[in-house]
């Protein structure tokens, strides 16, 4: 069974967060959604609490993931910019050919790592400016640069969620779950 | 500050209860995702795991709200049909004129409830069905009548989310929040 993996930092955006999880296990895909500081309970950007699977350090010896994905948020991607531990484990998925894949303000987590570097990107129109000097700035709702998969909200989850799906499990999948999630597409 | 309810169940769909009560929470109402069995950490349908803010009797006590939420999911719908307690509040809050709100599975709660009937309503596909005789059953994303606002799925759930911010907030705060959202209306 494909796998990935889903880092959950406070301030997350749970609505990235939980979109992201939910619609890669629909399509067959084992998620772990990793706890960047263990396993309690995680106060996230609206005050919704998830509980993660597993704590990070635990999910990255059960590793390699098919995908990395770094959900959104101020604060929470703030988190995972200043974590060395995520920082390694991109550079890691990145030298494999792995997919990486952010969200919102999540890409500003590839330029705190230095990873996927002059890439096509998008981003939150909120962290444009910060982005565009560092890879080849798109404003479409997903961009998919190889192994790099990139959007711009919690408006575009769905589409990103799919476009991951997309490249694991084959285009005819991802196609097939727009109808039974009423997806607009 | 305007208050409202979404009742989380055991089975709940996760992408609809969170996206609900981060939406609402946007738009400076003041949401309490109240648990049908307590304060444990309720497993959604794809195993995420939500915390509760309050056990949903106490949420009770706490009411009345501006709209009570039923979330979807197969199982966690079927929980709310099941419950008195559910049941009750709902019956009170029609009576009392105030919003009711449910989305893919959840307008079911309405149906086992015996909450308005009749009224102009939408559903997930799959449970059409059972919907159409018991209201006037529209196949638009988001349906309202007077206070009753139904809705489709989790792809959805935006269009509903902002619809029962209309009613509580106005259309102008509402509409505002499509953008920064980056939501496809
Ligand atoms: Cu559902």
């Amino acid at each position: 069974m494909p796998s990935a993996l889903v880092i959950l930092a406070e301030g997350a955006e749970e609505m990235e967060v939980v979109i992201s999880v939910d619609v890669l296990r629909r399509a067959g895909i084992e998620v772990t959604m990793a706890g960047l500081d263990g396993v309690k309970p995680v106060l996230c950007s609206r005050d919704v609490k998830l509980v993660p699977d597993k704590s990070l350090a635990d999910a990255l010896k059960a590793g390699p993931y098919e995908a990395i994905v770094c959900p959104g948020g101020n604060k929470g991607s703030q988190n995972l910019c200043g974590s060395a531990v995520v920082g390694e484990a991109l550079k890691e998925q990145e030298k494999a050919g792995r997919i990486v894949a952010a969200v919102c303000a999540g890409p500003t987590a590839f330029l705190a790592h230095n990873i996927a570097k002059g890439k096509k990107m998008t981003s939150h129109p909120g962290v444009k400016d910060k982005m565009k000097g560092y890879c080849n700035y798109l404003e479409e709702r997903v961009v998919v640069d190889g192994k790099v998969i990139t959007s711009r909200g919690p408006g575009t989850c769905f589409e990103f969620a799919l476009a991951i799906v997309e490249q694991i499990q084959g285009k005819e999948k991802a196609q097939s779950m727009i109808a039974p999630m009423l997806v607009k597409m």
